[in-house]
Parts: C-alpha cells; structure tokens; sequence
C-alpha cells in the first residue's frame, strides 16, 4: 500500500503547486500581473479589486496635481472621489511599464496611464514604489501625473 | 619617544576624519545633505554643482509634464532650456523632505519645491530614487510636478 500512499502525498502536492504562483516567475512578472489586475478591476468598474493593488497600511502614499495622500483609505476615497462613477472611470490603460529593482524586495515602476473617455483623453505618466510582502508586491507610494494639455 | 609617535598617528586619523564624511552621518543625513548642496548650488546659478547630485549616467532618468528624460545629458540639457538665466532660476526652495529607506543602498524621497520669481512662484511635489554609489547617494530617478494653477 505504501506507493498509493506516496500517489497521494504527490498528488496533494502537484495540486498546492498548481494553486500557488509559479515559483519561476520573475519579480518583474508578479508587478505586471498586479498592475494588470488593476487595469481590468478599473475597466469592470471594481474599484476594491483595484486598491488590491496597494499596500493596505496607513503609511501608502498617493502623490497627485492635487496634493498627498496618507494612508490606503485616504487614497481610495480620493478615487471614489475622482470617479465617481463608470464614465468618470471610462477605460483605463496602463503601458511602456519600465520596472527597475532596488532590491531584492523593492521595485521602481515608470509607466503610462490613459483614460478614454467620452469627454477627454487625460493621459500622463506615474511613478510607483512595489514592495514585496508576504501577500505578494504591492504599491506602497504613487506618484501620478498628468501629461500638460 | 613612543608618546609622541602615537599623538602623530593620532593626530594624523583626527585629520583624515575631518576630511572625509562622518561614519556616523546616516543614510538620512547624508541624503539631505546631497539635497541642501544642490538648493545651494541652484541658488548660486550653478546648473553643472546642481547637477552633482545626479547619478552620472545613461540611466538616468527624469520625469516631468513635459514628458520623460533619459540620462544625465538629457536631464541637464532639460534643465538649460527650461531655465535658461538666472531670472528663470531665480530662488529654489526644498521642503517637508520625507525620507524612507528601500534597502540598505536605495531610499525614496519625497519632497516639495517652490520658485520664488518675479512673476510667478511655481511649486509642486517631487519624488526622487537615490541611490549608494562609492562617490555617495547620488539621484538616480527624478518624478517632478507641478501643483495645479
């Protein structure tokens, strides 16, 4: 009986393993897959899904034209905000990510964002600080501006 | 004589400390003192000692309204254009520095700047990456914007 034993004990492992993150990907992959989570919470209009994105700690920040943010619930109800409903929030696209590691569990982010809308495009550039955490790498600082019109 | 072999050999490590940083000025200390040079060296009309506090590289990059610079060159040719004379430079003004260390090598600082011209005082936020090199924490990343008019 002992290898049906061992089939067990292996199977129960292959299937953890498919439940995890592949342990090959890359620092670099896990940041864009969290960025584009964020791109699809944003375009199904889930604004909770996409502050999955950041830190949740009093101490992320969010630096915009309107001034700082302390603080995860400081930032998400500057979004609620800002966007206060799906065609505030239209379609959002992140591109051009440029991820610089800082260390083995640090990472600067450059990137573009767009909206489309039906009223305007604003479009600009953002700068964001990952850190890994158990739960994975997330956003502990965002500097995000606006492209001059 | 062996006293005053070792008052030279004293004298001569008292000397050597003087002239090099303090081993106890932290990561922290160090990093304003890199900025404060520069505020200086921006107040004296001196663009090439602002620069100094740049990473020296192709790297280099800089991030502002009117879009993304990248390297050292380009970052100072930016600089030339945008304030060509010392009326344009006028007085700069750093402060509410806010420093968080991203590994013992890398720090993220957050800051804001105000120029005090005749004819207008332009004032925002700045994120900057600073780096440890052998030559001291220099600015490897520059995300700077403007506060909304």
């Amino acid at each position: 009986m002992k290898w049906k034993m061992f089939l067990l004990v292996f199977a129960i492992i292959a299937l953890a393993g498919d439940a995890s993150p592949s342990p090959s990907a890359t620092p670099q992959d896990q940041i864009r897959a969290v960025l584009e989570s964020q791109q699809d919470a944003w375009n199904r209009g889930d604004l909770d899904a996409f502050m999955q994105g950041y830190w949740k700690s009093d101490r992320t920040e969010f630096v915009g034209a309107s001034g700082i943010e302390r603080g995860w619930q400081a930032v998400l109800d500057r979004y609620r905000k800002v966007y206060p409903d799906r065609a505030a929030m239209a379609k959002l696209t992140f591109s051009n990510l440029e991820i610089t590691m800082l260390g083995p569990r640090a990472a600067l982010v450059l990137g573009e964002w767009r909206l489309d809308r039906a009223s305007d495009q604003p479009h600009g550039v953002f700068t964001l600080i990952f850190r890994q955490f158990p739960e994975g790498w997330r956003i502990i600082y965002d500097h995000t501006s606006a492209a001059e019109k």
